[in-house]
């Protein structure tokens, strides 16, 4: 397979920027591929596109270029300064490519939607690219309420935006215009993007795979082993506290509660659905200036032994959330485009694997998910899904 | 299945104890099934014998009664102490049960032998049982050189036992027993035991069937999940650095650095496995009385992502070792005698589930280890493995 | 000194019952001074009463008697049971001096107060003490507001109360009873007690002295020793997150916002004070029944060094709550008693030691409170303050 | 004052190059005070030396040039590669001055003590300076047995150096020239140094200044703080266990088991002064290449509270150790140079603030060391001693 591009909405921001900046080292044999899980045998099994002809571009709404965002995120300690300066051509030629995102409110959303399309559409013909992935690394929307008629069904959708409403959140109109280009989407943030109603029956409709949604890259993905853990030891966990301490740009967007009920929804999920009840606990994200682009969780798991002895485990993670999340934002445009080649539609629910609210599926334990990706990138390898 | 005993080398040591004390808990419906990895339903599915009819007998070479041993535990917060008090009478009986165990130096080896598999077969004998299922949970011995001659066929060791000769490390002299007498054996500990290539073939020979060494109760347990989870996120691991504070007898005996050597060689090799490289960092298990039956574990993990990124995750696991390890011997026995009956002999690898150091097996990964050993219990269940 | 008696305001909850339970251990020889500073050379130099004389009575709302809350207490693990067994005599004695407490609501404050000045008189007249001292070890109440024309003065309090109105906070109230009859006054908890303007006043025009608020137990200690260390080595605190995790009554208390500001207020004021100037990082008071009588909190430290180097600490810290207030309860009674016999009025900022928020001092740094309080107990030795 | 000279023995290692950049770097307005406690009020009281004028000296055995190392040291986060950019040329000029350091073994240990006599004076000379401070940040050497003849006394010491032997540590040569100069000496590291008897001689012979032992940056610094909160609230600690995990070049230097006595001996005095009783529990420090120029130290404090309830705190310190010490140096070759300006001789007491092994004191509390140097500090502000 060769000429995938990757389209990001959200394209300054820190998880684009730290991908960029590592796709085009990892292009010049400036850095390794520790982190990809495409690159691990099972996953490469698959059949993927080599990275060597991905062409990157995006929407933002933000000012500012990349080549500045990547002078700061390394100044951060994300990656080596010496990358964002021995890239900066290429950086300011990835940055020709970005178009101004959609601000809510300017315009009608039909409008808005038909624009990114032809964009979307445009991307792909000018570079001769078999496929063009969009990926939704802006920041995390509120949720939707579950009872929006317009979003109830296709028809219903189109309908609103034929008549000027703006039934979409955000995340949800890009999604919408992908699905209509024919473009694979990845939902790595919580936001809505392609979960609701209208828009799974539209990728199902137009033949085109997406995974979601919002990406484990810490102290979520310790959870889907430890809780895991406790389960098969028949140990009984009885409460597990979580503290979230981080600075970055998302951090920023999740101080506010409202957006950050999106998060922590996702967040608790998984670990009820591995014990197999609800379990006590606060779970806390702070924004905390200081730390930047680092994220330092604490959690606090008290459980119960034989004979009702009662024990704790605790533990620190440490962690650059844009490091860890862009090599999985290349891993998941590879297996999304072999999807795609391969003519799969709607949630792949085997790539579970990458996100703390798997679409599609209900498994949450990590290696359960790596069996199940090991075993669709197998038979992708075989060219059957 | 019916009619199983628990013989217990090392009877009134800490888990023998506790095991003893939880078993007739759970008969007395004093306490539930917390912690017995055989009451999940994939292990239950292997057909196990009924925890009511299961009789407890032993060899100890320490002085006390298992009442008093009892009361230390519960004092010491292993059990509540109102278990202790209801149980004395249970546990007087249990302690009638206990013969006075194997003290080397003492006659010949060949003496020692014939004296344990005679009164493995008496116990068996008056209890009516079909079988008894020896447990070492004796003090850790020092790993054995791999050349000694005497232990490295059949043939050999029983010349030199006849000779006159002592070759058998403690633990070895009892599997030795245990398999004349046609019992099942569990290797807790790091001790050499059946682990002596003249042993594996005499298991053989005589089709008993047993599992070992070294149980993972505590921070091993959650290195085999923390391992895989970096490893199947292509994270690289620099360095693990482990700490093991404890105060009970067991720290006693690894307070000197010839009896560690067996455990700190058992904890380190897995982790080498999973990763599939040398990792660097120290790993000190140290004596600290104060904290009696508890242990505190202190891991630092130093790892590498994408970009050449550096993490940190540290964990603090504080438990109570004895009552980790109580509810896997009940498990242990119930499997190893229903691998017994449906006449498995040598080591079962699909119990590596419970091992630090698997016999028969290199699968240190946790779910890989309950992947095989759901799959032999659906087995078993069906009566044939 | 002889004959002191202590008036708890909520004396069946977890820390009047353990002190209660710790004075008649003491006295039985069964226990020892662990935990009393008051025995401490330089604060025992200040001539305090002796512990064997000491009577306890007090004012409770809830139902139940100190023996079933002793045992209760045993149960999680805060003292040992042996304890509240042989101690059930002593407690059932103590608990018929027990009185209902003021429910809000019932009757005017003014009648409320009166009956509680009563039956002040009448314990310190029955058992012919010297004086006696209240405690408020009560849940924590919300804030009050600085501007309520009611509190701002004796004269506007005294004709509130006249008019059958009900301005006093309930922990005030008891306050307010106390200076009337007398008694010294502790204020435990971070509640208004003593602290508005009308009782500081007649505090100091009936010559009672008084210690407060909110004592420092576990994480608030931790930090007014940590504080001071980063001040003294020139490092810059960047942030300073906490997160305090606890179970028993005081936890669900403090799961009411309206509740917890108080605590969190006092809890981030001494850190600002130490450090002279705002600390970035949240601050969290979390309820988790599981956890019982026993805290855990976890702080991060992010601090700057030489050069702007970036630096963390991090602490976890264990303890039972009850445990650690019960002999400061006992301290702070002797220290109080000792004051008044003195003829100190008002607070008595050389206290500030046991508070997070000390009543007329704004030094935190626990050292220079301690060289406070011996210097105090110095000049109290030789009976001149 | 002006005209201060710092010699450094190790003069190219972490700590002297983290400090020559540092200065360099404060001089040049790049870089702030921070971690400089000679800069907070109560220690700028003494009147301190500028830094302006301060120039920089040493003796180096180890290859290299300061450029490159503070290449290397910036590459592993000690400070920002800008700095080594910037002040490239500077750190040229200073290399220029560093002079070979005396290798063991290579001629005499008399000539060799004369030789750096003689360059003592020398750059003292060359630079007009009113003092040089001769400061040992080189490699931790083993301790010296107590009963060497030959350093029991000065003259023992003259007789066994002109009769061709070699009686001195490495440390010692150095301060033995020092103290003949007439230079000031900070003993940085836990070498014997000046500590041996014939020295302690020399420098009260000569009106020379010194300070030391064992420059206190990271996990004991904090046990000199939370010791003393543990004595003060009376709370009995029961085991104190330490693990250092380090991989900078003292690191290495302490995988030696030799050479980290010194080491762990210094580290472990001072809590059992402060606590006032011997504390069980091991003390580790690892060599973790992997880990480079930080330090990651854990300590689990065990102890016991009222009634005797076991109660744990644990802290993780992750530091720069060559950031936290560099400060400190800059600090006391201020202090001892106004120390040496004002008259003193011999060890001076109140410097303890600063180190795990304090000269002429067993004072180990912060706060009472703190107190100490603002007293001497305002002494010396008023030019009396």
């Amino acid at each position: 397979m060769s000429g995938v591009g990757i389209w990001f909405v959200g394209a300054r921001g820190s998880v684009a920027t730290t991908t960029t900046v590592g796709l085009l080292a990892i292009r010049s044999r400036l850095a390794g591929h520790t982190g990809m899980v495409s690159e691990l045998p099972e996953v490469a099994a698959a059949g993927l596109a080599s990275l060597d002809g991905v062409v990157i571009g995006g929407h933002e709404v933000a000012e500012g270029t990349l080549g500045k965002r990547a002078e700061e995120l390394s100044a951060g300690g994300v990656f080596p300064p010496a990358l964002a300066t021995v890239l900066a051509g290429d950086l300011a030629a990835a940055d020709e490519r970005i178009r101004p995102g959609v601000v809510a409110g300017h315009g009608t959303q039909r409008a808005a939607a038909d624009r990114v399309e032809a964009e979307l559409r445009a991307f792909r013909d000018e570079h001769g690219l078999d496929r063009v992935v969009v990926v939704d690394v802006s920041s995390t929307e509120p949720p939707v309420g579950g009872d929006e008629p317009a979003l109830a069904t296709l028809e219903a959708l189109e309908a609103a935006l034929d008549a000027g409403e703006a039934p979409l959140p955000g995340s949800s109109l890009y999604a919408y215009a992908a699905f209509r280009a024919g473009c694979p989407y990845v939902a790595f943030t919580p936001s809505p993007g392609p979960r609701v109603p209208a828009l799974l029956a539209l990728a199902l409709d137009n033949g085109v795979p997406w995974a979601g949604s919002d990406a484990k890259t810490g102290e979520t993905l310790v959870k889907t082993v430890l809780g895991p853990m406790f389960a098969m030891r028949a140990l009984k966990v009885r409460s597990w506290s979580s503290v979230n301490l981080l600075g970055g740009g998302d951090g920023q967007t999740l101080a506010d509660p409202t957006n950050a009920a999106s998060k922590i929804a996702t967040k608790a999920n998984g670990l009820e659905s591995i014990l197999g009840h609800p379990v006590d606990g606060p779970l806390h994200i702070d924004y905390v200036p200081d730390l930047g682009d680092w994220k330092t969780a604490w959690d606090l798991v008290s459980f119960e032994g034989f004979l009702g002895t009662r024990m704790t485990m605790q533990f620190t993670w440490s962690g650059c959330d844009s490091s860890l999340a862009a090599p999985l934002v290349l891993d998941l445009v590879r297996l999304v485009a072999r999807a795609h080649e391969l003519g799969a539609a709607g949630p792949v629910e085997e790539f579970g694997f990458f996100f703390k609210d798997p679409a599609g599926s209900d498994v949450h334990a990590l290696s359960a998910q790596w069996a199940a990706l090991a075993d669709w990138c197998a038979r992708a390898g075989q060219g059957s899904l």
